[in-house]
């Protein structure tokens, strides 16, 4: 079998017109010989609509049972291109998650894929039929409904195409990866390879293209992922490994920012570890994510520590670090965005790091918080120096 | 355990509003100590919205896929109502079909419900809980989602009756079974009791209050069914079997009308009986439902026949008569009422026919055909004298 896995989005698949658009460009692939899947997201604004009416009877919406609610937005977006194709003459069926046993674990709407029986898919794909899933559903022990959580969908297809051994095609509203966001910076290149850690590293820090965890997936299994725009012939970018780096490549990859986040920095916290160990488990038992942390050498027994929360969750953070320090020694800002520099490059590349804060130091920019790994370097920065931030690296690092 | 099932159909969820008052009036029941199991239709107008989604995509949608489409509609409503009783402190639970296993036969669309396993149903109820399920839909022997038709919820209701031994309370937007439509016939009674037969009767002649098939299971297993007004303190009526009828009950029940159908009529026909059988078979097959039939006595072997088949099908019967007979000997009447007299006290008292046709003898109303069954008699009248008739025979029978 030469399987295809493709996935097409909310806003590939929003109106009964693109839904055809769809099929025409499944037809195509089909007509080249090609055994096709397809994963489809919601149409459109579906899964906001649904949220809004659970809000209307629920103050707290009970979590499986939103996923019960949830879950029909992809079961229609996936019989309508079923019937779309049927009714342009090719054979196709669709399959929701208990139907071919889209196993999960770890609870309503943060499921993780366990595992897929593809038996009815490969049977069907026999047939000569299009094959057509319901993206971003599972279901778990007790056979209860579960979803994957927001951009589930993408690990939907790189689990088929792990347990199809075939080639996954994500279709989006972007036409592929870009060095920085476009939108910001408007001579951002696009990319035709991107690794598989360079994706998560952007993917993470808020390049909204693809889920984090399909990435994670599709290099745990060395899965080729293609994501491009949906319904034309523009090329888009390859993640895959990128094993060995040829001497000119860029150290730099991407550039990636955020503006939603919230530094707390607690000042003259005695240096004993356990308190901030304990600080950051009870932090991490309520499920924040904590994100950059940095702390000052001790002076007489004393620390400074910042760290970093996202802002839906500042609140919370907030009511577990009054438990520890008192208010007056909390200082709070909000006024940070986070600048990283992402590229697999950085491994045999040095003064990346010291090029980046060359350019800040000549642009009188406050770095106010850094932390790193291996092919990334994020810096918190005033969220007035982002746009300059951005003009001024794109254009020492070539991106 | 003391299990009671409601239903609530379309327009008894149609709102999130409608919703929460449906969660308070199940908690009420709940709070008199009943083990309470609730089926729901999809909000209001969402099945017809979901088949124009369809139509946007295909011009004959496939059967399957149009099932897992529909489906998602009940799952809605369930999920809903779910959230809605455990916000307000209740715990419950919604189930899909494939969860209990509601397994059906019959081909999709028009599913009839084989068996529930309601092992789930009945742990959740033993725990405290309100299941709430989702009505309409089944599964079939490949695991695939079926419906079971317009108002099949009303079934999914009496089959879970049946499986849990309990009573049946179906809910809608009238506040109970009338003699006659109440619309056409401002005096028409509500009845307190009617019997199975006779609410089949009224039922397959167009009193759309309740799915027939739900009729025939409930009195298959000797279910009573409550029907009545949502979220209401009116008295509805109560379906089951009557055994035995008291002298002073009255032969007539209820009266139906519809005119919903065209009579065709074969002049000059051979009166062979194979004729008629094989032009009845082909009708058959194509599921077209014939209703009344009459045929003259031979004339020189020669009889004229005359039947009735829903405006709907009409083209299509059109068809096969036509394979049939020439073109000239077929005459086609669209102005017909069918206009029927029901009750199982006629099994016992004779001259109701005879008071019938006396009445529209002297009001001049033209019988064009007539069809009788134990408990029914129905006369096909012109349209225009529907209303005269209706006024006439409920004065006449005291409905």
């Amino acid at each position: 079998m030469d399987v295809i896995v493709q996935k097409y989005g909310g806003s590939s698949v929003a109106t009964p017109e693109k839904i055809l658009k769809v099929a025409d460009t499944l037809i195509k692939k089909k007509n080249e010989g090609k055994d096709v899947v397809v994963v489809v997201s919601a149409m459109g604004d579906t899964t906001d609509d649904l949220i809004k009416l659970s809000s209307a009877v629920s103050s707290n919406p009970n979590k499986r049972e939103m996923d019960v609610l949830l879950s029909t937005g992809e079961m229609v977006s996936a019989s309508l291109l079923s019937m779309a194709l049927i009714n342009k003459g090719y054979d196709a069926v669709s399959y929701t998650a208990y139907q071919i046993q889209i196993k999960t674990s770890g609870g309503h709407g943060k499921s993780l894929i366990e595992d897929i029986d593809v038996t009815r898919v490969k049977e069907s794909l026999e047939e000569g039929k299009i094959v057509v899933v319901a993206g971003f559903q599972g279901i778990n022990e007790e056979c209860d409904i579960t979803t994957l959580g927001r951009g589930g969908s993408d690990t939907s297809a790189v689990a088929l195409a792990v347990k199809l051994n075939g080639k996954c095609e994500i279709y989006t509203d972007v036409d592929g990866i870009y060095s920085c966001d476009p939108r910001k910076y408007k001579d951002a290149k696009k990319l035709d390879v991107i690794d598989y850690e360079e994706m998560l590293e952007l993917a993470s820090l808020g390049a909204q293209v693809m889920n984090s965890r399909s990435v994670e997936l599709a290099e745990k299994y060395g899965i080729e992922v293609y994501v491009g725009l949906s319904c034309s012939d523009i090329k888009g970018t390859v993640i895959r490994g990128i094993k060995n780096m040829n001497l000119e490549s860029k150290p730099v990859t991407g550039i990636a920012t955020s503006d939603d986040d919230v530094a707390i920095t607690i000042k003259n916290l005695n240096s004993d570890i356990n308190i901030l160990c304990e600080l950051f488990e009870k932090i991490g038992e309520k499920k924040i994510n904590i994100d950059m942390i940095s702390q000052t050498t001790p002076i007489n027994g004393m620390v400074n520590v910042s760290f970093t929360v996202p802002k839906g969750e500042f609140k919370d953070a907030m009511l577990i670090v009054k438990d520890y320090v008192s208010e007056k020694s909390i200082t709070i800002d909000e006024n940070i965005t986070k600048f990283s520099l992402v590229g697999i490059g950085m491994k045999s590349t040095s003064g990346v790091a010291a090029k980046l804060f060359r350019i800040f130091n000549d642009a009188e920019i406050d770095v106010k918080m850094i932390t790193t790994s291996e092919i990334r370097i994020t810096c918190a920065i005033k969220q007035e120096d982002k746009v300059k931030a951005l003009h001024m690296a794109a254009k020492e690092f070539n991106l």
